[in-house]
């Protein structure tokens, strides 16, 4: 198939949407569904630059100037409104939204679209609605195809490469941000294209913060490490949680080392189509939660990952998605004890027929780090 | 001024500019502005985290449990809303927006907040007006203090480091990328906390975009290559724009050159106090046009510059907004030739009492690449 084919096809999918769900049209900013749909994407900016999808149609762009000819050439998509610096965006948003807005029903916006543009479109079109575009996104991103897995799968084999080489020199006396860099360097020299997130070292206390980054702390002997990162290859992410201490680890890091891989493994295997989503999270909790963890697992059991490193179905309490075969997600419990330690394993998955393939290989075992 | 006595005198300014304008609160997501605001802030993802300001009396966030502590800790800030993985945002955020928004003027976003959840604190509040906070926000961080421009001056001085590197190793043969990572390298060895933006290393016919990035094109003789990258420390950031001939150039890249070149410097000779923003874009477009190259300047003179990458005060007709000692921007006129090659000279200024002082010395020298 070539990628306009794909393009193509992922538009009139999203059309078939809007005309079920009654929409008027669909506001896409400069964010990963961009990419998903046209191949084009930047970081987003201050300069409203955004696909617009009619119900029915041609889809086009309200784009600057100085993005016009990349736009165009990208996406091959013609019907745009380009606007100049000097002139602002407001006149060829209005001109877009009056060309394209032609039915009552609602005006879908994806999520990460910044409010600044969300409010702009609303003052061009008073009489419609806002709602999110989630739904119908989620629905179309959510079944990777089998180019869209192999992407996965390449980023998740860099990831296992990078824990392989970031092994290999002692972590006692270096900084958790040297720990970060290697882990970034040797992605990038094994073919990533980037880092999929700023990877994450915690050391010590700072392992019991699920979402602290990496600081200037150095490493010393008794520390436990959760390294958690990924790269990007292509646009698709791979994330991965490991947690290795600084020699000889505690009885009682061992035990919570063995309740949250425990955990994890019952979780991926729960994973096969037709379960909900929510039950793969029930299924970690319950472990840890038979172990006396419950408490210490303060954080959902995964997330989507594709294009972006967070993205649906997210694996949570109340998240009654079905899981379908090419559906992608990490799995990854974790137990935080507040100024001490915590510990987390993670795999990205992808739905089969049957079960679930994880991306990553890298051991599960406690690995004891010089 | 330790730092909780800069953030609280910063939010109060924000609560004063809130008075004046008669809003109700502000909604600040995970942002620069967020930052700036409190020392706090993350990669925006698709949990909701925002500051909620109010008029009067306490801000606070609303929060997911993951961060909580990390929040209060780092900002200090305790009239926070907690909510849990598995009980959604939904009841924290209307219980918080219910607590805080008890006048009935509007609501201002913060610009760059997520549509998701701009849509989320309309259907919460569903009798305010919302608008955007970008004047009252702009207004308070247009104007840097002295150690805004000390750090803005350090991540200056580490990109003209990295462009001497960078010219250490000839450029033929090797690919944008790898120029792209060597400036990343040099500004990392440099004491970098990151790159700025992801660095633009554009060549031979790319240098005619002014919003290529970098690709696998290898460089050859004859080529034109504009570089154009920064770098952050302590969030503040660089912007610096150099082209470069490898081989040597022909009279009409020579040409276009010495106009680039004198544009810049009659812009940045421009800058004082008092004059508007408008007045330097124009003043660069002038020269160039001039010299007949008008039409081939089809971007704004520049941006501001300071925890974002772009940021008000924009140089750019239209805008008549006066400069003020302290205020920071781009000053980086360039001339395009679609398919042929182009030309960008930029440096970052920092308007003082009586002119501007550039925040980078590389030369403005048209230099000979190997």
């Amino acid at each position: 198939m070539t990628s306009s084919t794909l393009y193509g096809e992922r538009l009139s999918a999203v059309q078939s949407e809007l005309g079920r769900c009654s929409a008027s049209l669909l506001v896409v900013g400069l964010s990963s569904s961009m990419r998903y749909l046209t191949g084009f994407t930047d970081e987003p900016g201050e300069r409203l630059l955004v696909l617009l999808i009619p119900r029915e149609g041609e889809p086009g762009f309200v784009v600057p100037e100085l993005y016009a000819e990349q736009v165009l050439t990208a996406t091959g998509l013609a019907r745009n409104f380009v606007w100049a610096d000097h002139e602002g965006s407001h006149h060829a948003l209005a001109a877009a939204l009056k060309d394209v807005a032609r039915w009552p029903g609602p005006v879908l916006v994806e999520e990460s679209l910044w409010s600044e543009f969300l409010l702009a479109c609303q003052r061009a079109l008073p009489q419609h609605a806002f709602s999110s575009a989630t739904p119908i996104l989620a629905k179309l991103r959510m079944r990777k195809d089998a180019h869209e897995v192999e992407l996965l799968r390449r980023a998740g084999a860099i990831a296992d490469e990078a824990f392989r080489r970031v092994l290999e020199t002692p972590f006692a006396g270096r900084t958790e941000i040297e720990i970060a860099a290697a882990l970034a360097d040797a992605m990038r020299d094994a073919g990533a294209d980037g880092t999929a997130f700023e990877p994450l070292v915690a050391s010590g206390p700072a392992a019991a913060l699920p979402h602290y980054r990496a600081g200037g702390r150095r490493i010393a002997r008794g520390d436990v490490v959760i390294l958690d990162y990924g790269c990007r290859t292509g646009g698709y992410r791979s994330d991965i949680s490991r947690t290795v201490v600084c020699g000889e680890p505690s009885r009682e890091i061992r035990a919570a080392h063995d309740a949250v891989r425990d955990a994890q493994q019952r979780a991926v295997n729960a994973v096969k189509p037709g379960v909900a989503a929510e039950e793969i999270d029930r299924t970690a909790r319950d472990a840890l939660t038979s172990r006396g963890l419950g408490d210490r697992f303060i954080h959902r059991t995964g997330h989507g990952v594709g294009l972006d490193i967070h993205e649906p179905p997210y694996i949570v309490a109340g998240n009654k998605t079905l899981l379908e075969p090419g559906m992608v997600f990490s799995v990854e419990p974790g137990v935080y004890f507040p100024e001490r330690f915590g510990v987390r394993i993670e795999d990205v998955v992808v739905v089969s027929e049957s079960g679930s393939v994880p991306m990553t290989a890298a051991t599960h075992e406690l690995l004891i780090v010089g």
